[in-house]
């Protein structure tokens, strides 16, 4: 029933939970093949049974406070979400992640969800470091990293076995410091 | 990160987790007396460990599509909260629950929250009867519920035993179509 | 090895256990259809590891304090039985319920049964009150109810979906003090 | 409920539940010097929390099918027991234990007790050979392990460390059809 | 990574664990029929999933340190193994096991893996009693405990289902003086 | 049972398991301070039932395939460790890890023994990519890595919070390839 409006042209922030099976599958199906280029998300989710295991997956992550899904709606159609993951409140630690179908891509989507995620988790939450992983190739990912003010730790080389190849893993990261300065900043370009 | 909006003087409706232990227990300490006249509400949160406990509980409850918890903010402060119960999807059926620290009654948080929650429950969820269960002599909770169209059961004699006496529970419904012609009317009342 | 005589004919109260699977599920077999008029009792157990199953459950339950399972035996033959659910002995709470095939109904079975069970309930764990469920449908059942003493609390209005049908659910129940003053009243009559 | 008459004294068998702690710890109580000679039965049972845990642990074997406890009552009052350990109706094999306070010793109470258990597990559960345990120096354990029919399968040196002494361990047994014939020697004997 | 030497010809010792699963599979596959004459040794794995989840039954007992498994290998090739099992530091006893492929057989790999085993136990672990339990026909086996100075406790009558026959299980012992004066014995014999 | 001789000054690797908490908790009473400059490595075994909490956490590792512990004893006294932490032989990564107690530095010990455990990991177990994780003050532990002939993958900023402050981590690794050619070329020093 919670919704989180990101704009103008009506797409909505909306916690994902299993009984969004079918729906979520329905959105997988639409975008398995763009979505699985550089990460597995949601392959198991062949079938409504495998998406409500998915979903289950992080509904439990949730009650565990270690991590939770969010879906992505565009004119009441899920086509997306975000995503906390290694959510650790006492150290100060998450990463973030996220995923779209191809007909929503270019909108600026994630970047809209990603600040209220990060604004959430800086500011209610205690986290000191959101950290970023994609695969090196995975270029759109990486620019939308940097255009929220990531910044690039290193290359976990070779960590990531995907489809018979091992990739290096980007890191990136943004420390809660970081995080206000960059909207103090942005909030004195508004003038 | 998720607020519902419960109207103009700033109410709000917000999933409540393990993470707002401490204003959870803040909250009760100001209400604890009155919130336990008839169930012993968040009773075992004395202090910061045992509020989360009963927070993890719903959590849980929640993972397992069973039960959730929401709080009622007013003004920035939690003030109480409503809740599902013995949710069961497969079945149709749920349970609805609520609580208020004095300061925050006589405002109909109660009633607005729960148009929100029955709403989701009856149209995003299948959810056919929603029951409403009360001690006999709790004639402020049992008010709320006719209000909101809930019909009488019955009594289950002497079910609840609290402070040394066995209290009748009364028990109400309201049905997914009846819900539904109600708001009908309710629109229609508008005009 | 544990049995209770019901009588002169031969009819016995006995723990119903796990590896009763076979015979439990031979007499599912004689009269499934009859006693999934209005509940599926044991609908899963079509073979003897789902009969098994069903019994474990029950075990369970047992090992927990919270139900257990007491078949009906006549001549040496599993003709049905009846079920402690929802056992509370903090809250002085519990639930009863009973099942039989065609060729047990019209001896009063379940009623002497029925008896041997609230005499212990109320009379060695402390019950105080009995609740009694069935379909609004289910008149052998509150037959039995009000035979037995128990007092028609309400009407769980559709609250249990069956074979594509909600139905309503009645609620009965019997108190300590009134079991215990319709034994004196029955002693009494004995005379 | 459920109660098994051992003989003219009003000696019974009933079973052994998590719910007679208190009745239990009070019995351990008078007993427990002598009962836990040989071997610390129920030593952990110190108050009722404590005899509720040994009782659940009994219950739990019983949910299992692997063992359960039963008491013997005197003129009402619980005196001892009789057990099942390590019951495996698949293998065919099981052990069975007792235990009994002072008062209630030289009456043959055991005797009576183990009879109605080896009955069933031979005749009802398929038990192909009943196994007794007891310290070489419990003569009163092994004497009735011989009254009941069990042959000497041999010692298994010093297995039992008890008391600062490792104590040899008697292991005795009694097969199904050692017990057949032994009970239709004494049906004859009673002519 | 760990392997103790057990001669010169290039015998080795090593633990056995999931990761085996293949390795163990080729090996009992070569010598089914043999390994499985007395006990069904490793009987459910006829395939890499049920070898490894044999092999991660073991891990999990070496973890609860109540059992482990260890692998003999012979030019490289993993030809049988020894085990302990029913390991209980506290009373301070256990059982040890053995099995071989017929290929391996006649070397005394057994033999000289065991000393290794009952040393550990007896030295290292405060084991103060091992027992060696074997079918009464298994000279083989018998033959082994007699060598390594076990002595004859006792025999457990019909204990032993398997292949629809019921077989006695012998039970020797050798307590840890005795496997000290053993060794001393054999110390001086060296001369 | 099992060591490995680690050179001539009589160091050795051995599994290090739960009974060792006596001799673990003795050593980490003479390094604790040392030890836990960077880490609070074993911080919470301050008494024997602590330090068998750890060790057992690492014993459940172990059986789940994804870590275990080894000891370092250096004239038979326990002086450190090497773990694996993060195994997963599925992807082929793995993360080591080390401590030692300040007595025992200087010697290489950690370099011998990490030797071993690569090698099993890159030659035994299919790991691809073997990582390292220090804290960027740790000198001394990056300078092992350095010499072993890890690279640095880069600097994950502040993501360790540890005595009030929030730590860079160095991210170091070596790949299986760079391993075995490390390897070769000092066979080829050897001459």
């Amino acid at each position: 029933m919670y919704a989180i409006s990101l704009g103008d042209d009506g797409a909505e922030l909306r916690p994902l939970d299993p009984w969004h099976a079918e729906e979520f599958l329905a959105h997988l199906e639409r975008g398995r093949e763009f979505i699985n280029e550089y990460i597995p998300f949601g392959s198991q989710a062949t079938d409504t049974a495998g998406a409500r295991e998915v979903l289950q997956r992080y509904a439990d992550l949730r009650a565990a406070d270690t991590g939770s899904l969010h879906g992505l709606w565009l004119e009441g159609k899920l086509v997306g979400g975000v995503l906390f993951l290694n959510f650790d409140a006492e150290s100060g630690n998450c990463e973030v992640g996220c995923w779209l179908e191809p007909a929503a891509t270019g909108r600026g989507l994630v970047t809209r969800a990603m600040r209220i995620l990060i604004d959430f988790a800086v500011e209610r939450r205690g986290i000191e470091r959101v950290e970023w992983v994609a695969s090196a190739g995975n270029a759109n990912s990486l620019n939308v990293a940097r255009r929220l003010g990531f910044t690039r730790d290193g290359v976990r080389r070779e960590a990531y076995p995907y489809r018979g190849v091992r990739h290096d893993l980007e890191v990136w990261s943004v420390l809660a410091r970081e995080w206000r300065a960059a909207h103090a900043r942005a909030a004195h370009n508004d003038h």
